[in-house]
């Protein structure tokens, strides 16, 4: 069997998928064994990002050429596409980190989001890879499910408050790049320029990734809006508190939350998305309304970074037992 | 006395000045008379601004001159210096539109958000401007208090809901123009481009015209954000309802509030910013959540237009009698 | 016969009919009679458009019910599909501006770059839409090709400069929004942000109307650039005299072409696309380099506007005898 | 005296100083010994620029403390008053990359230029930091002129066509980092978003620079751009060659000139400044246009780096004796 430290990016020419590929590329422990992309098979990944330099072919999907080459590999294929794969990699004893959504929810969650499932039966071994929240499970999982962009911001913004809180409000923006790589109407330039807009308001597919990591009690009002931007993502918080706290109270509670996480920066000013761009760290900053008492949280990333690629790459630095920072 | 269709416009260098002054110069029924700005005095505007084409050269403010052209005014300086400007012009019997925040509050909370105010005398005259809501008190009125861009937003996507509301959070989305012409850190392209960043979050200026025009039980949680795009502000509104409320009731306390109003568009669909620049509409969607019952209600403007200079001509259009729309 | 006031748009689903929709919705003297479009056919135009606020429904084109109701029409179909169309107008009498290249060039240019014409009779009759160059031509066509976006601000810049010029390099800039509004690769949002790339280097299809309207000596070097941004077009052109020019002759030659222009206008100082967003003006700047002595003349449109649809309601207004800036 | 190893950034606060001690502090073989600022001084780097995460306190310029722990240095003051402050550190030894105009001319063009000179005595030691050409001078200098931005690209996309040219023409685009810091009216955000404009159009001081390196026969028209985006420019130049040239024979002497180039990249299709956004890669296309048998050759880099502080880097490597694309 291949070495776990041979990895293959499955799904490598979308936005995520092809990030994972140039960060496994110049990892000092990790070697990218193989790239695959549905239609751009022959190309090489450079041709596509010409920016990340990586000059592997894109491959057609074999599950026994990667598994002879790759002993891991990081899953970037849209959710319903994704499991099949994963089970044809598992199936071969690849361990996996999965971008999509497949095997970030229970099955009956799963199904009333997203519909069947084709892999019902790997549920039961995957592990929801927020490093923050499960470092232990993660560390000891073959299948790691890579939370969504908006969930990782919302889950570390709200974490530490959720046994204060008795209302949460998550009003949450992205760049474009969250959209993925389909040229729509809704990525189309002049469409996002000078622009910004709710959109999912009667419900987003993340908002099931919040219920099943936080609990459904308090309900949790999620709404996403697309941003003029590239890359970033920014979840504004706002939460009722049981009985009143202090700014100094609450910074504690972060405080504590995140001692000692390395890619959790805790910030004395609300902070922006370009404060982190292009790394994988999320940056919070958590305060009170002086008028309202209302507790504030803001958790800004990359959700390319953080958000997906730099978070499958966190999660398989512990699968692989490699220092969980290495090569981000 | 001048004719009150001869119009000033005085601090005519700023963004919203300089719009004010573009759109008098184009209105059929009114004429554009002087313009003036303090330190680019001398230069004509279309120097300063060649789309707005303009041609007329700004004075340093003098108010016996402008008395002897114009018998109405806006007034665009920033808040204090606006006071002793607007008090010169009505000593002189100008009808003026002020653009700053300096005659939208009552005393106390002017002085407790803003400092002294150096013409109290006059706030007994001034109408708050937003016509949606003051459109009688407009048309009698010679002192009219151009509304902040933020409240405008908020306060007609929250109205219709006040009844119901027992919480609400407006998290607010601005375009730079928002913050002026002055050069600073924050304005800087580098700052803005790619970034997204709450501000303001220990408590905006603009929450006291929500307190004022809405009253504060509830109390409003309100969080602006600066975001990488020129003109265009976007409100979105949590509300929770005293008790539920089904999507269609929700959309009937909008068309009943709006019936027949002219710049507010009611839309299916959720807004964006895009759907109303350089117009004077605000366009607004309001629906439920289905998962948390939570009332939404989303208002789009131009902050230049509705947000001030565009309002303030309809405001002035009221009080000449002239059409609402007239020029817009 | 339909009055030639009342104005058809057909194809306006794209940027540029949409556009021509909303101006001709808005002018004083023409009726907007019918819109159509080939894929969005029963959905209303401020469906897809709402900043222009135009509810006519979209039709599935058909030349019989259009020449009941229309005299004119301004056709925005892309090369090739659109000389059917006009063919099938012209048939029945309506005037048109066409947007697209089928009618921009001779027979033979036209086969070498496009491809098969399918309407060559009507070539005879059609007039190049560049009013400041061809206005009596114009005001007395039926059939009025609208010129490109690119060619329209190259050749403004370069036309007052032809005699004298024994080199020239067009090296042009163009806002999104003159790629249409097709959802591809390069449309991408992700594509364009940050971004700054020329395309066409091995010849642009534009180059032919550069050569049709210039004549080919000298040789014309364009190459085409696309730019973070949703309307704007600048040609920086770059001209080597027959002989030593002056700053002062040069802004002779250009004050000479163009005095009395209603839509051309000469700037001291270099043009930005932004001086004329949303107008349909022409801002040229034209000095000498003097280390060189090269002319350079910069010319700034917004690509929608003076680059089409602006342009086309301008012809229209000369086919019809109407004055020439009417509702522009 | 210090190590060499030991690395001072003088004038951190700018972009391209604070990048220039990121790298630093990144790098596998140098050490961040000191940041200084002139105004900021008593900061945390990491304050102004949150992203570079570099902790260190900035100080007040004292050559003598610098001296005590740095043995090199990188300066990035304005041009002016660079060179007093270079000419401290050169008396205390440290070898120095200086990212200001002050050392890259010969004493008369710079003076033509920009006026006095504060220490010509050192010019004759200054060494131009463009590794491309003049590697083994760098690797034994003490004091190396970073190039300008402009020149960079100009100069690397113009170099191998040098003996075959006989007109040049630079259009060129850049973002508004290469503008600095400074808040001004030209950076702020609405000044720059959505257009685009020439600038300097009667003469760029960095011309002075081409005339230097390249040498004014034929002389080099060259004209700049400002863009709406961050980081980024883009040289687009045009050469009448001698006689005529394929595109392969083009090809072939950029191949040549830049065979076994670690930061020069060759491309199949015109670059993008987004394909070498955050890197030290110059990329570079060359061909023909097959009209008019004209010389295109377009080079995009980063201002931020191969531009300024990456360059400045990769001098220091150089003089350093390490290998040249270490912590690059």
């Amino acid at each position: 069997m291949a070495d776990p430290k041979q990895v293959a990016v499955v799904g490598a020419s979308g936005f995520a998928g092809a990030l994972a590929a140039a960060i496994v590329a110049r990892h000092p422990s990790l070697e990218l064994a193989a790239v695959t992309a549905r239609s751009e098979a022959g190309k090489r990944l450079d041709e596509l990002y010409p920016r990340h330099r990586v000059s592997l072919e894109l491959e057609q999907f074999d599950a026994d050429r990667i598994a002879e080459r790759a002993g891991s590999a990081i899953v970037g294929y849209p959710h319903g596409a994704s499991a099949p794969i994963v089970a044809a990699l598992r199936e071969r004893s690849l361990k996996v980190c999965d971008l999509s959504a497949d095997f970030r929810l229970e099955l009956g969650r799963y199904e009333r989001v997203y519909g069947d499932h084709a892999a019902p039966d790997l549920l039961g071994e995957a592990v929801y890879g927020l490093t923050e929240r499960h470092r232990d499970a993660i560390a000891a999982a073959d299948l790691v499910a890579v939370p969504g962009c908006y969930p990782t911001a919302a889950i570390l913004a709200l974490a530490p408050l959720m046994e204060v809180a008795t209302d949460i409000v998550v009003d949450a923006k992205s760049g474009v790049s969250g959209a993925g790589r389909a040229a729509t109407e809704t990525t189309h330039f002049v469409a996002v320029d000078e622009n910004v807009k709710p959109y999912g308001v009667e419900g987003h597919r993340h908002r099931a990734e919040l219920d099943e990591q936080l609990g459904a009690d308090p309900p949790i009002t999620f709404t996403p809006h697309l941003l003029p931007l590239d890359q970033g993502l920014l979840a504004s918080c706002y939460v009722t508190p049981r009985s009143e706290l202090s700014a100094a109270e609450v910074r504690e509670l972060f405080a504590e939350a995140y001692a000692g996480e390395p890619f959790v920066e805790l910030a004395d000013t609300p902070p922006g998305v370009g404060d982190v761009r292009e790394t994988n760290r999320c940056r919070i900053h958590a305060t009170v309304e002086p008028a309202t008492g209302r507790v504030l949280a803001f958790a800004a990333i990359d959700n390319l970074w953080k958000g997906a690629a730099g978070q499958a790459v966190q999660d398989l630095n512990l699968m692989l037992g490699l220092p969980e920072t290495e090569g981000l």
